[in-house]
């Protein structure tokens, strides 16, 4: 029933970073780790490795830029069985310079995030990562925003021009609807040719699990979800559905759902990620969550008031 | 870009019911009338016609029973405009004695439902409800549970001897994925031919949306919502989402986000529907929602230990 072929990614504390700023304790991110090693996960994203230089480091967490020693304190003394370690690198605002040599690293491997406008750093990026011995992918972000020539000629360049593992369609926006996952596998197949096609899907329209498995239909085999679904704004993909539509033998879920209870859920207090109609609002119109995490977060005098909202970002949208 | 033969239920009241025994007040239940109508949506499903004989009245709410007169309290002086609206009936809970002729009533449709074993006492209340001049459908619950042949008899007999506008699949325990969903419509198509097929989906693994897109595109043209997917255990497809991905001009979104902020997030201190662990776990085993619902309402010491919960339900699958 499994395809061996497929490799799934737990970005709880990468892509859960962007609700907090990165700011996980410890404790946390320790458990996480163990818990998706546990679990069998093929690779756990433990953050950004983010320029100092770049972004402000005092107003970000440890998990903006994944210091080695901050990644060996969450890892040390915790067996990783078949998990490797990922790390995220956003083509704007990373550094090849903050890349040890792999071998020196607690990290197997660099996911390059970019835009189709930044592909020629998001190549430099990935290069520099693979001479220096990681495994590599490109993640092409807001791809719902995407259907001009530069996708086709950016895909070809990815193709060509790195050793990537895998190139991925990144629904930043949680807008697209399954017949426009199958459009997209498809297109991508048409210039990745070497390459695995990865998928990370937002839940702003409660597709994100969805549009997965339509993406592991036409053939993708890379694929990210988080824990509990936490990720920035309608959060992402539950990795704990995944796990349990997948039917290779090599997965466990019950550390998944211990590592949910233990320490998921209490982040509810602080952190609203998971369906809010303002996030609907914003898949549906396939525009940016900012608007939406800004209206969550403000002290508006009426956050259920939606139609205003509504009335508000489509005024903007004119 | 939409298809007109496409009819959209909102069962909010209905399926809402399920979680807080039809307890609604006369104003919530208005207000949600009258957004539908102002929303357009074709139908509203205001509750079970359930009979007083066979079901303790005094355990229930109104919108169990739904006396003629209570349906004109929450509906007198609203203009419908092309809203019509539905009751359910279960096929052995109800008697076709406590339903009057259609002209006197305030309901247009009558929606029986049922399992399969009670396929016979479905074709009489359908029989008896056309013959009083009522819209029909059968809605055949629990589908994740039937593959066997009684499943394709039932579905003639529904062809050949009810005049029900639509025949459903009801993912009752929020158990199918995108293939079973194509599987079953094409299965339906096999002996329902002079009817349309209708899709009603739960949210155990947030594919309630993502799975009522799917009969669509496989050919569905009656299919269910409630307002932020309001139903039992983890609800159901959040008609605000239908109605987003549909293209049809006759609806209108902004009555539906108004009620939602007014009258639906309210309800959320008294009821915790929504995406559980519990229900997602009964969701991937194909479990009736009940021991995840005793599970969440219980005074169990730590309703987030999400892997005892698992442990037991798989023991008793033993």
């Amino acid at each position: 029933m499994f395809r061996p072929e497929i490799k799934v990614f737990d970005c709880t504390i990468r892509d859960g970073g962007l609700t907090n700023n990165s700011n996980f304790t410890l404790d946390t991110v320790r458990a996480v780790y163990r818990a998706i090693c546990e679990a069998g996960v093929d690779y756990v994203e433990l953050g950004y490795r983010n320029s100092k230089r770049m972004l402000p480091e005092d107003q970000f967490g440890l998990w903006r830029f994944c210091d080695e020693k901050h990644l060996r304190h969450v890892t040390d003394g915790i067996d990783p069985r078949d998990t490797k370690i990922s790390l995220m690198m956003d083509a704007h605002k990373a550094e090849g310079q903050d890349l040890l040599p792999a071998e020196d690293s607690v990290a197997d491997m660099i996911r390059v995030a970019t835009y189709v406008k930044d592909a020629d750093k998001a190549i430099a990026l990935c290069n520099d990562a693979t001479a220096k011995g990681y495994e590599t992918t490109i993640n092409i972000m807001a791809i719902s925003k995407e259907g001009g020539p530069f996708l086709d000629e950016a895909l070809q360049q990815f193709e060509e021009e790195t050793q990537a593992h895998a190139v991925y369609i990144v629904d930043s926006f949680g807008a697209l609807y399954s017949e426009e996952v199958h459009y997209l596998v498809e297109r991508y197949k048409m210039y990745i040719k070497t390459k695995e096609i990865g998928v990370h899907f937002h839940n702003n329209q409660q597709l994100a699990f969805a549009n997965t498995i339509e993406g592991i239909i036409k053939g993708a085999n890379y694929m990210d979800g988080t824990l509990y679904g936490l990720g920035r704004a309608a959060g992402n993909c539950p990795l704990e559905l995944l796990l349990g539509f997948l039917k290779n033998p090599k997965f466990r879920l019950l550390p998944i759902l211990e590592v949910i209870g233990g320490k998921i859920i209490p982040l509810r207090e602080e952190i609203d990620w998971g369906y809010h109609i303002p996030y609907m609002i914003s898949g549906v119109l396939n525009l940016h969550p900012q608007q939406s995490i800004n209206w969550m977060e403000g002290d508006n005098k009426d956050k259920h008031d939606y139609a205003e909202f509504y009335r508000r970002v489509t005024e903007l949208e004119d």
